[in-house]
């Protein structure tokens, strides 16, 4: 039986790495990059990096050509879901040509595979449709989000209360019901300049040498973030960010 | 300066270790081991091998008297934030009894220390009382919620959309606000059970020799959740659990 394997790598940090996954990529046959086109050069080395360290002189690696998809769009969960169609079927025909039945084919995932990635579904895809048969199984990461929260020496919640993990999207439309201490990831927008009363905990490139953080009331470090956000991705051409908003309770 | 290091270990597997926990715990002088009353002697025993296999030869290992706490409090938040203090002076009195100036002194945290634990909240304590300085790092770790979501091979969040993580205590007042995804931590009372549409993805010791898995639409799993559940906390003599809980959108 062929095996497919998620790998958590962390969120930018080559020492994120865990022993299961480290283990796991000393025994994959083939890994699967998908993404080159997609993600930036630095995430692209640091996965070369942590392949090189820990693979087995045998191991291949085979790149599928990443669907384009439309980075602005109107409907962006239909958008989100018509392109992991199309690079489910890219994962397909991955395994298909390169990995024997009893090989193990990997791919890494961003710090943890179970927070705002694709990379289950497509697999979920891949299998549904039936063509190709194989075991597959998740490694969990280091997410951004406990990155981010041990860079800043913060707890994600209040004793005994709930928190939410959600988008800048979603924040853009108001501050979440029912919780007083919100993550929020993929923001665009700076959604947090809504808030003014909430203490922030910000971070870009978190954990990498790039890391940049910052934090206080959303109204006297707002404009300080905005400003500094704005250099960095201008520097870099690319910008990752997230972070924790705590109102009073 | 002294230095205080929190380090996440992971949700149960040894190998759930990062690199940058194994070169923190390599560099740690003392290690300070507080609950161990608390906690079972399994993961006194994960913690010992932990330390055992990655610490240097001149650590030492100290331990602190672990102040009782109710376990079945009325007031919780309030009863947690006396323990807390209590445990603050605890810590405090090992640091100046043990800790020299120069040295690196360790608590190692079950998961991720910024997922309901008290580590953070206890350090910041002990700075805030000013009798002893030094400077600290906190180490994130893997959490059991990442674990469990990696071996039920299940997204935290859909698409673009939020996700909440709380407590039984909470989701027995009623499915969360705004939510259609909730991790449910801490819930000695299986508040699952009235959500009979939702989807569980349910697991106790996850990612230990003795994990169980279970999943299902709630009304067609509970019964059997809430036995085995029974049945393992009886053999163990205590239970780890969380789930996952997705209803419709
Ligand atoms: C597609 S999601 C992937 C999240 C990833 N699976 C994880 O566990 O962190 C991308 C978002 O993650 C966050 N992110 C990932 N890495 C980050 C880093 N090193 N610093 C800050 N934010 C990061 C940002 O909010 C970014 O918009
Ligand atoms: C005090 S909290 C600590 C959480 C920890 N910091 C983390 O990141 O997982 C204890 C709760 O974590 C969850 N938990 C921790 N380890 C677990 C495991 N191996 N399997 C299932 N649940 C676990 C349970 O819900 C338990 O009630």
């Amino acid at each position: 039986m062929r095996k497919i394997c998620l790998i958590g790598i962390g969120a930018g940090d080559p020492d994120h790495l865990t022993l299961q996954a480290a283990k796991a990529i000393g025994r994959t046959d083939v890994f699967f990059v998908l993404d080159k086109g997609e993600v930036k050069q630095s995430l692209v080395d640091l996965r070369e990096r942590i392949i090189r360290g820990y693979s087995k002189p045998t191991r291949k690696i085979v790149e599928g050509r990443d669907p384009d998809r439309d980075r602005t769009p109107a409907d962006y969960e239909g958008t989100i879901a018509d392109w992991r169609s199309r690079r489910a079927l890219v994962v397909e025909e991955l395994i298909l040509e390169h990995l024997k039945e009893d090989q193990q084919g990997s791919l890494l995932v961003w710090g943890d595979p179970g927070l705002y990635d694709s990379s289950i579904a497509i697999v979920e895809e891949v299998l549904a449709r039936g063509t190709v048969e194989f075991e597959y199984e998740v490694i969990p990461g280091i997410s951004s989000v406990s990155a981010l929260a041990a860079k800043h020496r913060v707890p994600l919640n209040r004793v005994g209360r709930p928190f939410q993990v959600t988008t800048g999207r979603r924040l853009a439309e108001g501050w979440p019901e029912g919780v007083d201490d919100v993550v929020v990831m993929l923001d665009a927008q700076q959604a947090f300049t809504a808030h003014p009363d909430a203490q922030i905990y910000w971070g870009a490139y978190v954990s990498t040498p790039d890391e940049i953080l910052r934090s206080g009331r959303v109204a006297e470090v707002a404009d300080e973030i905005v400003k500094v956000r704005q250099e960095a991705r201008d520097q870099h051409g690319w910008i990752m960010d997230t972070y924790i908003l705590k109102r009073d309770a």
